[in-house]
């Protein structure tokens, strides 16, 4: 597991770099950030936050404009931001932004022309954390993680599905219930393929209602959201959530919209959430 | 002055919006953002701070990325962040980055093919703020200014013209001393002509060394900036405020390089600067 660095620069009394490796989850090159605190600079082993971004988005947007490196480095959270496909040549896409490329959903995909490069589920799940626990000082007992819309789902699911794995789990605008929405219904089938019990599998709101348990979640979500009706529907989450005993708790954030303006105006209330139980 | 709204955005509690008008001064359109605090919102009239950007940017650059707004909204303070040049097709420009579009260097082009449209210094030093004073809730007798690398030149000069119009003056890697280094030396030439006369009424070193005041000057400059030893030199204005008797804050930010991760860094003590003096 080789690891290019592409850059490191200076932030917040910290270092913000960024990565390129040959994943063999996906079989291409991956790029990737990290944020170092300066408590890790100094040797400390720091807990570490995924942020899962969201459709058409590489690691660079959170990265440029997510505004967490000040709370990050107060707080000493290590702070990772995978990409959200694979990407490339060789790799299939779709002519629409909401599928293919910058649009891999965080699943394994099963069907043609997905299959060979679309296995984001195993990237963020194993590979990416395999290959952060052995480079950087992090403490993989102090694990949070979030998200921003396809990446809040991401965030939820994986969470959902390695119960214990994070202390602490939050979104921005996630998409709770993507079997249920336009997004999903278009990626699910095409990386998935028609049997709704594997799209089960990758929707949060189906795996609490399946079983699945965390203690408690955060989510932020923008009320000027043009998405908010009828691709993320929190609603959803909240009814699950109350019926399961999860403790979720939900902000709706009047006049906000779906932007990284959104995003930067509260990653500090989470990354502060994410360091209390961390 | 008719402002058109490109976009309004909520943003930390206030607006970050994006206007375009078409300026009497560069006889094109031009485009700046502006962020009005919560305060703003509820009624009182707010200092304002301008940000000068440096070359290549817009408007939108430290708009995205200068992570300003949490400080601005805590401080009630107004960002105006103009563009560094006019543009478009009927607009000259240079095939090197560093003259033309989005290189004005804040001055009033005299010099063919650049004197029809290349007004920056009118346009920031008059029109700009009149329209900033029609139409935004700003109290005009607290007045900040900073910017970055050229816009940095842009704010230290303008406030040394200036006198009084500025209660708070920073700057970021400002080019200190334009007539002594590369960049300098090859706009202002080709902006301003050959009579070095005009070039020392846009260098901030020469315009003390001919007798401009301000009380005092906040500048932060990163030891890893490619660009320190040959086009910004701090040591310039650090000698040349010595024997003015303007008290001149100068740090040295070890590590640190001439991007926005650099500045984003340090906007907060910037903006408290500027607060403190507004």
């Amino acid at each position: 597991m080789t690891l290019e660095t592409v850059s490191t620069t200076r932030s917040h009394g910290g270092v913000q770099a960024v990565y390129r490796h040959t994943s063999t989850a996906t079989g291409t090159p991956m790029v990737f950030s990290v944020f170092t605190p300066p408590q890790a600079l100094g040797g400390a082993n720091c807990p570490v936050v995924w942020y899962l971004s969201g459709l058409t988005c590489t690691h660079a947007n959170v990265t440029e404009k997510g505004e967490f490196r000040r709370w990050a480095a107060e707080l000493g959270l290590i702070i990772v931001c995978p990409d959200t496909s694979p990407r490339g040549e060789g790799v299939a896409d779709d002519a629409g932004w909401d599928l293919g490329q910058g649009a891999g959903f965080y699943v394994d995909a099963t069907e043609a022309p997905w299959a060979p490069h679309f296995k984001m589920w195993t990237y963020v799940t194993e590979e990416l954390p395999a290959l952060v626990a052995a480079h950087f000082p992090v403490d993989m007992g102090r694990q949070g993680i979030t998200g921003h819309s396809m990446g809040g789902h991401g965030a939820l699911t994986v969470a959902l599905r390695y119960p214990g794995r994070f202390k602490s789990i939050s979104a921005f605008a996630p998409i709770v219930a993507p079997a249920q929405v336009p997004w999903g219904q278009k990626a699910f089938p095409a990386y998935l393929g028609g049997d709704q019990t594997a799209w089960r599998r990758h929707d949060a709101v189906a795996l609490i209602e399946d079983g699945a348990r965390v203690p408690e979640i955060l989510v932020d979500q923008g009320t000027a959201d043009g998405f908010l009706d009828n691709q993320l529907r929190p609603q959803l989450l909240a009814d699950v959530c109350a019926k399961a005993g999860i403790a979720l708790t939900l902000r709706l954030q009047e006049g906000y919209d779906h932007s990284y303006y959104f995003i930067s105006s509260f990653i500090e209330d989470h990354l502060r959430w994410h360091a209390a139980r961390l």
